[in-house]
């Protein structure tokens, strides 16, 4: 599954440069993780009010093309690797109408990678357990371990 | 007594106009209160751990002239008033260079006004005991009624 | 016309109080701007491309409730006065679901007031002239001067 | 020569896990950069005039360990690459307590990595001709390949 999560980018997001800000893109792919994970059914808040929040261990990101206030962008997701206490997602960032005028062609304008772990209200690492619904939703969904390397 | 917090405009806060973005001027009138109340001897995450946290109810700002990235600020700081679960500040935003020059004439960038009222960790209003110390250096301080005028 | 925008609050825009920060909402209602431009049939690029920016002049705001991540909100947004240069925009902030529950009755968590002033590219004053088909569309909206007091 | 960048966390910058947010950090790695060029007797204001922008091609952070609102952070920047249009710096941060009470054992509570390319104002790659001063200054300066090793 590759979840595609479709915005545009806003006014305060940009910089003297007229471009977003490179900061933004992390604020982007942390609002696509939450619809990803609502569209598997899985409230963010539930989450972590049942102890499993999520922390930031790493990211990479690399710009590509830089964009525009209000440019509509598509943030594509992948599951990379689900294991114990990490969730590694890669991401794709596409500019909307080139990838409506050409699925197959249109080249990023920047790629992503965030690994995430586990951790409980007070910041400790835990696991979710495998009988967990989201854990047993990721177990069966396909990885995409090529994400991670550009 | 009137505090004066000097800082530069980051890059991240400009936006595409090249200015400093309207909504950067809350974060700093934040960051100024903060230190408003160190110079004080007060620390906000202890006040916050104590039972005394912040949440502003009501921001009033005018923007004069616009500034740009890199501009060296001084943000004035004046209370207006202290009442019961109340807390007003005053905001003068100078360009520091122009301060410097001439500390009668210079004319503020922009004017603010905050109010505030203490909340417990949960987020319900209280006041501050009028025992407490940072009450009682309030109730002892200068008031400015003509910063809230505009 | 009163124009609604609906968004959730994004998880970078809460702060350490588990709300959203006070500055987020200037974001949202610049957003909103942005969107209720573009249900007029105008794009705000090409308004800045043709010479009419807009700098914003004066803000205010209320918060009345706060709300918290992914809470899903709607944005009500009403021309208060364009005359001129300015150009004046009230905000009701509202719960999405208690609006939906009740129209009518649904109380604000927030209100808001924006001034905005048409400027050139270099930043100086303009006005946006009679003939422009966005002063036309502004000059037969209904006003909303109420939406200016509270 | 390794800059030293001191700062303290935002309340702005935190989110409702009640640490520092994520995206703050390249924020944060930002004005350090902005403060090493001004160390070293360059205006990044004046470098972009001239037609020495800079644009950002990729990050990597790690985080280790959360930071939270006011903690006094000290930010290591080192030069790891200056080649062609291409500028890479490395980035330790530390808690800056920790760092006082011991300069050699303190360790970082964040790893990054960024890269950079010479842009001209319309965003075309370019290069910092031998002759212009900072290019100079970067030639001379120590490199710190291991930074970019974790």
């Amino acid at each position: 599954m590759i979840f595609d999560y479709e915005f545009r980018v806003r006014y305060a997001e940009t910089d003297a440069m007229r471009v977003a800000h490179h900061a933004a893109y992390l604020v982007w792919f942390e609002a696509g993780r939450i619809e990803f994970l609502r569209a598997l059914g899985f409230d963010f808040n539930e989450l972590e009010a049942a102890g499993y929040g999520q922390a930031v261990r790493e990211v990479r990101l690399q710009y590509r093309r830089s964009v525009q206030f209000d440019q509509r962008l598509v943030l594509r997701i992948a599951l990379v690797r689900a294991s114990g206490p990490r969730l590694v997602f890669g991401y794709r960032l596409l500019d909307a109408t080139e990838r409506e005028a050409n699925q197959e062609t249109a080249t990023p304008v920047a790629l992503g990678l965030t690994e995430m772990v586990w951790v409980t209200p007070a910041g400790r690492p835990t696991r979710l357990p495998a009988r967990h619904p989201l854990a047993a939703a990721l177990a069966g969904m396909e990885r995409h371990p090529d994400w991670a390397e550009w």
